[in-house]
């Protein structure tokens, strides 16, 4: 049998989905713009549980994982297109109305005008597909496939605190009855924020030279990014910027959280050693591209050891 | 209680959703060309059913609901995108890999590149969320709301064969168990066929002054291409062009047939009387647009009547 991980692998591989190897399809739009196109499925049951959250932040999350498509290339998000499929039982709810409210609020954030989508009835789950459109300069768009040997590689804010918030939701915490920090886990994992303006800024300034978003998790994405480019990556485990949180779910889970996903922080390269800017959030090297193709080692102390392809599993 | 259908297109009306107010949506591309962009979301048990179609058909389907809302612009076709949700109960067979052999042969048929999609499981039901852009030259794009009155209202093709052969199926029959004219009535609802050689035709010559595709069923459609234009209908029903293939489900149905769905013909609006072209696929004027605002009249004989404003209503 085979696992969720290796199935839709299998399938995004195969058939060149999930914008066939970057966070975006980019398309030719006129001589000094390209477009970027993406498409965002979320399952009831599979990517939320409506126990756990509520429709105005569903549809913020919505909105939100395409934004970090779009960040991952270093473009402006302007279109979107949203599909929501909903069950009979949420018809004369607010359900809708919240979750569009959600949604539009965070769409006027960034100047996100709704051109389109659909709307269907299904049998018993909610199912949304959010689709985003957006402009880059010509052929500046940042790609996985950019990253060289000796390149640094860096990442924005902090690491693992939307997988340890799905771990205390998982383990029965809920936001109204936790204390401040595991609110602010919590939060991380239902209402995550995309680094649209430090991905512009860096693309802007053309300081990286491979970017994707940390959605599957750090060690996933980094594996994607390498193969993208045709390179490996060595990481110095200390460097890791775990969020400040992390240590109120406990620390004998930490290893859960290394490979956890949906921080929706920026992942990237640059040859430089160091990048900061008032403008961009905190940014931490982590390690550097490596000749040893397709191979992520994690330095830990003494220790070095290869990370395998492993992932974000969905609950 | 609110019907299925209010509660959809409140929501539509609400949010501005299915394109705010067109097929597809219109957006600004270069100097010379415009971006159309379309959403259709596919969900099992409600849009389709896996015991009455096979998994190659399903791909072509899912395809072919938005080249017909690409077709209703009278745009070309470019750039897809395509989000599936598969249960774990399909995942060992080759279903996914025979959805997308239908869908890649029909879209290399139309020059249609995929560009990008997700792959997500889902917990019960397969879901397809099909994105398509196209191109249309600068301002060409036809619109639902050029009606004028006096222009003539004509459909390409024949109508109510799709909603005829959903009515088969629901009574228990099946393709590869009925004679030839069943069968045909089965294929327009498993294997509809968009006109999109004909929409570009009619906007190129400039023969429409409005357009939409008959997905939700002719007096609807219809009346939304009334109710962009701002003008009303009347419709000889003699005129109908009705599927030849109609009568092998009796005669005593055709009422729940006048108001289904799903044949995407093409409904438009023009200044002539008469269009024909090698071209062409048959065309039939079926009555003309009046002033009167929001209503669709049927002339039946020598008795007249409004429509209602409902349409078609998935199973």
């Amino acid at each position: 049998m085979r696992s969720e991980f290796d199935f839709i692998r299998n399938i995004k591989e195969k058939y060149d989905l999930r914008h066939v190897g970057d966070d975006c399809a980019v398309l030719p739009k006129d001589s000094k713009t390209d477009l970027v196109t993406t498409v965002d499925l979320l399952v009831e049951d599979i990517d939320f549980r409506l126990a756990w959250t509520t429709a105005e932040l569903l549809g913020v999350k919505a909105l939100t994982v395409s934004l970090s498509d779009v960040a991952a290339m270093g473009a402006s998000p302007k279109w979107a297109m949203l599909t929501i499929g909903v069950p009979k039982r949420l018809w004369n709810t607010n359900f809708v109305d919240k979750f569009y409210e959600g949604w539009t609020t965070l769409a006027k954030d960034h100047n996100v005008e709704l051109i389109g989508g659909d709307v269907s009835r299904t049998p018993d789950r909610v199912v949304i597909d959010s689709i985003l459109l957006g402009e880059v300069p010509k052929g500046k768009a940042v790609l996985r496939s950019g990253a060289n040997p000796g390149d640094s590689i860096f990442v924005t804010g902090s690491l693992g605190g939307a997988a340890a918030g799905l771990i205390l939701l998982e383990s029965g915490f809920r936001y109204s009855k936790v204390g401040q920090r595991r609110k602010a886990l919590i939060t991380r994992q239902l209402r995550p924020t995309a680094r649209v303006d430090a991905g512009k800024h860096l693309m802007k300034r053309g300081l990286a030279t491979s970017m994707i978003d940390i959605s599957d998790g750090l060690f996933s994405d980094l594996h994607h990014l390498c193969d993208a480019s045709g390179v490996g990556a060595r990481i110095e485990s200390e460097n890791i910027p775990y969020d400040e949180n992390l240590d109120a779910i406990g620390p004998d889970i930490l290893h859960a959280i290394r490979s956890g996903g949906e921080d929706f922080e920026l992942l990237f390269t640059s040859p430089r050693k160091k990048i900061s800017n008032a403008k961009l959030p905190p940014i931490t090297r982590i390690g550097e591209i490596t000749t040893n193709v397709g191979q992520v080692e994690v330095i830990d102390g003494a220790r070095s050891a290869y990370v395998a392809r492993t992932g974000y599993r969905h609950f």
